[in-house]
């Protein structure tokens, strides 16, 4: 088994924080996005989206997408659990993980591939050109994002962690979003205390150091 | 336990057809948005985010989210399995679920609401105004929904179903962006054979009258 990754991107360190909670390494192969090595021929061998992370399984299977990436790495390591035990607590990880993922985490990806100019031409993910950026998309995006905000904080006002009482995926995909809006200078309001408490409790874990 | 269900809406449609699939039912409650129902004050004690569908549970938690409350069917009603049953087939249901909703879900959404006048003012879902439509949007996701159909084409010529042997979720994902996708009169290119053998077996299963 190995990872196709790269440590300075928000999806790959999705799984790479997931790793760092489970307490488990998997070889690694770099795929420098930077320097647009996801649209190599070998690379589109094992991903034709063109997109990192991706699990590449001893069978020659190769799972794309960062959560069902992680939701593998859950069946084959169940602790610590991140992904719920009954019904209803993996339902609401669910949720609010694809709610960070829908109103931020989209967001901040919009803002950044709208406005920087290494995405020239390549205003949509997996796709080396011919999509050009759209700049009414950065100001829809940090709209977005101060609605991301005030639901999370109102959310972290009720409970301790994302999905509830305890550390889940959906703290991941949330942490992960936060950090990554801070590099196109989005933060969040000095008012969202509860977000603010979360955060500071999300961030003293070992596994932030992957983000 | 009841749905908050809109029947001409297609996250709506994606859990009706899970439920026909699963051959169960349950009490519903019609959310009109196209009168924007989803902006009372007594749905939003419901979800704040104004959208629809929520499961509601006897105990009174709301369940937001499509692929949550399919998740939380599936555990309630296992029989037939529409997530995958071992690791593997589990992810690979998962990315290709998410796949068919970033690549092709998501593009259709854009370029409804980014050109009907329906949702002047309205370019992102759950936010009652003042969003402004983006014009540009709309050809993207033209763009992007022929790299969809390439896409899916492609791999239904190497299987039956989406995600493999086994029909799933992706499936249900899968036919109801390409129903979605009809509306903004964005069809799959005859040339791809695959996508219209697979789609004129799904279109013929019961489940597909609840799209």
């Amino acid at each position: 088994m190995k990872l196709y990754d790269f440590k300075v991107a928000p999806n790959p360190q999705r799984v790479n924080m997931f790793l760092a909670e489970k307490g488990v390494q998997i070889p690694t192969v770099e795929i420098n996005t930077r320097e647009r090595a996801q649209f190599s021929d070998s690379f589109k061998a094992v991903n034709p989206a063109s997109q990192v992370p991706v699990l590449e399984l001893d069978d020659g299977t190769c799972i794309a997408e960062t959560m069902a990436i992680c939701r593998y790495l859950e069946e084959l390591h169940p602790e610590p659990v991140l992904f719920g035990s009954e019904a209803k607590e993996k339902a609401l990880i669910e949720m609010w993980s694809r709610r960070a993922e829908f109103m931020g985490y989209l967001a901040a990806a919009d803002m950044l591939r709208n406005s920087s100019p290494a995405f020239e031409d390549r205003g949509l993910p997996g796709v080396p050109g011919g999509v050009p950026q759209i700049a009414e998309l950065v100001e829809r995006g940090r709209n977005a994002m101060g609605r991301f905000f005030a639901h999370f904080d109102e959310r972290l006002g009720a409970v301790r962690f994302v999905a509830g009482d305890s550390f889940s995926v959906a703290d991941i995909t949330t942490f992960v979003t936060i950090r990554f809006a801070a590099r196109v200078e989005v933060e969040p309001p000095a008012a969202c205390a509860n977000l603010a408490r979360w955060f500071g409790e999300v961030e003293a874990r070992p596994s932030a150091a992957a983000v």
